[in-house]
């Protein structure tokens, strides 16, 4: 069984779920939304990630021999299930934000439009998905709008949680404008520029700090950026400083150090000083070491010298706001809206629509959130992107969606755009029709 | 590419130092240790997880023709490199604390002695698994203190942080303590027991709510845990005691309900008496709905009467501590103990072994960090576990570790088994000869 493909990577409630609408034969259409309840007080606004590959997961949807015989053997399920299951594929309709689009609380990013069980059963692995992606993005992008004009590369890997999220993650933080990822295989499968230079086990390896950097740039005079911080940052500086010019008789030249620890700021004006010094000037200064938005910020502000920043553990983890409040609802059955009530997790029903106003200066002025058919002034942010469980236009390229995530964070109104929590959040307003859906459905609740 | 697998699940950096190695030959063994350096302040104790997983990675580690392809067309590494790789395979040692063993900090719970390019290639990939799985375990395990006696459920797939985060959660939840999951992947492959009971958005597609139970329960008889929070808790309580007699004549029984919302002590309360009073004593009251180890402990001083709880998010995101401070370092090469001295991450060099001292009541006493090969009093914790790059005994069974990991947890200093941080933290020593050793090095690399 494919671990990440696999149609039994669900909630078993999905299975029950599924076997009784089917026992009961409610095969109507069900119309399914994934929104954001509440933004964390630490984002004033949220980036839409990981439709791409929302989309591969439901043209890809099967169950194969080993899932049905998991099925048949868990002892749950009638033999009748078996066999609905195996020619179960998703044929429904998909509408979504296009990804790299900015959204608000309670602003639908992804609508299924499906048979009941084919909606029903792909729940988990969306929101897993999608929710991953998007928390990621966005706290990406708090960095991008923190260090603008840095290069930024995604060190996480090692702390990610597990392999699919270092790699979601390279992805959404490229989304969001990273320059890249030290991830390899997310140059493999996604093209993302991958960056790398050396490890301190190198350096500790050699009895001689100077001789580790020169039998490092002779074996790979193509990456010559070196890790200075393994006993004593400065001393390290030098030694590069004082190795250049044998390097460059031989042709090969320094691109660079890196500082992992210490005081970056301090360590990147003193480094800058004895490259410049040694006629370094092209040498750029890398910065990692537990860096986030915040230390960015800060490092910005000193004007710490330094070109570009690996971020790795707080990127992937999104430490600061790990999850979003994410869910994927029913809003309509049979072509009647459907509504939760749930105390602190009602929704509004029905179809929806986010529709968004501009500023003459192109910055957002307003979202509207309205039922679907409700036309209302702006720019309508769902697009249909499946029909019959088929796309309908090729996968966008990362250069593509990078393009509209940057256009994206170049609109933000200047109060959304800083770190600390906006004085005034984004308005969104729901629209009276769909208050209005919202209280006839209550009324025909407490009456019924 | 295999996302799991594939050798390619790593940082550039670890390529390039592994072309390095091999084009300056340097082969000779190097010993790396796992550790964390620093337990986050909400944590009195981890616990390791994820040896397995590591394992399998280590056995499994190779190149395919498609990542040989991929480093080709880097346009990177030499010819000559390509070849290296197409052989790599990891034939050294390994040793570790058994998965279940709590630990703290500067304890290493993983070492690898092998060849430096092939010790060296691993350190991404096997962070990523066994960091995460610990983050989860240490997390599940102050659930299970907090809620002793009651059934636990990984209820985490869809905010978990893609589709090995959620796998792997429930693993190491279930390591831990929990029941079990919800997530049916996880059975399929770990034989982790799997929970599910039915989801809102079947109520939401009835009209009315108490024909939604009863199609239920006819349709999935062996399943009868109603969810009752979707419009009105009592209600719905009520609703399901009234539709008991007609199932019980049909032969079906009444399980339980579940309570995913609201004041969960007061509802518990009020569902207690309602299904008592109906005669429904047998069936069981279960919760969810953002609870974490706070709540949970919440809700044991109110005397709530919950049987279990699903918990989900704070689980597999360990929203409160997402990542470790987890490293895997050099401690030697060639034969000569080695160390990094960064401000802040300097760490102890060589090889070495923790020593568990217990107090005559059984409970931890106080751990000694020394060089191998200096005996202390106490149980050895790390223990060979793969030589030449084949495991040493065969996969432990989930059973054995959960048994380990009850054990540890029982053996817990009172002051470390609440959710509160402990007054004094538990005692680590680093032994005398641990000290000389990391003195020699630093007067030696003072001299050098």
């Amino acid at each position: 069984m494919n671990l990440i493909s696999s149609p039994l990577l669900t909630d078993l409630y999905q299975l029950i779920m599924l076997h009784t609408y089917f026992a009961r034969d409610m095969r109507e259409t069900a119309v399914f939304e994934l929104f954001v309840r509440k933004l964390p007080a630490q984002r004033n606004f949220l980036m839409a990630a990981g439709l791409e590959q929302a989309l591969d997961f439901l043209e890809g949807l099967r169950f194969g021999p080993d899932e049905l015989a998991w099925v048949e053997g868990c002892a749950l399920f009638p033999p009748q299930f078996v066999r609905e299951l195996a020619s179960l594929r998703f044929t429904g309709d998909v509408f979504a934000m296009p990804e790299g689009t900015i959204f608000f609380a309670n602003e639908p990013i992804l609508r299924v439009v499906a048979s009941m069980p084919q909606a029903q059963l792909v729940e988990s692995r969306l929101i897993n998905l999608m929710h991953f992606e998007t928390v990621v993005a966005a706290k990406a992008a708090r960095s991008v709008l923190a260090a603008p004009g840095k290069l930024l590369v995604d060190f996480g890997l090692r702390r990610a949680h597990g392999a699919e999220a270092g790699l979601l993650a390279a992805r959404a933080a490229y989304i969001a404008g990273y320059g890249g990822t030290a991830t390899v295989l997310a140059n493999a499968l996604f093209g993302i520029p991958v960056f790398g230079t050396m490890a301190h086990s190198f350096v500790q390896a050699h009895d001689d700090e100077a001789q580790a950097f020169a039998d490092f740039a002779r074996a790979f005079p193509k990456g010559t950026v070196f890790l200075v911080d393994t006993y004593d940052t400065e001393a390290a500086v030098r030694k590069v400083a004082a190795l250049a010019p044998a390097l460059q008789s031989e042709g090969i030249a320094i691109k660079g150090v890196r500082l992992d620890s210490g005081d970056l700021a301090a360590l990147a004006g003193s480094a800058r000083r004895i490259l410049d010094d040694a006629g370094l000037r092209e040498a750029t200064i890398f910065a990692s070491g537990n860096l986030d938005e915040y230390r960015l910020r800060e490092l910005m502000t000193l004007g710490a010298p330094i070109d570009g920043f690996g971020i790795g553990t707080s990127l992937v983890t999104a430490a600061d706001a790990p999850f979003l409040d994410a869910v994927y609802k029913l809003q309509e059955y049979a072509g009647t809206p459907r509504r939760k009530l749930s105390p602190g997790k009602a929704t509004w029903p029905g179809r929806k629509q986010v529709y968004r106003r501009y500023r003459s200066d192109s910055c957002f002025d307003q979202d509207v959130v309205t039922v679907e058919g409700d036309s209302r002034p702006g720019e309508a942010l769902l697009v249909p992107v499946m029909r019959n469980g088929t796309r309908l236009e090729p996968k966008e390229t990362l250069e593509t969606i990078r393009r509209r995530a940057a256009a994206q964070l170049a609109r933000l109104p200047p109060g959304l755009a800083g770190l600390d929590p906006a004085a005034e959040p984004y308005p969104v307003e729901i629209a009276p029709a769909l208050r209005d859906l919202a209280g006839q459905m209550d009324r025909g609740v407490s009456a019924g």
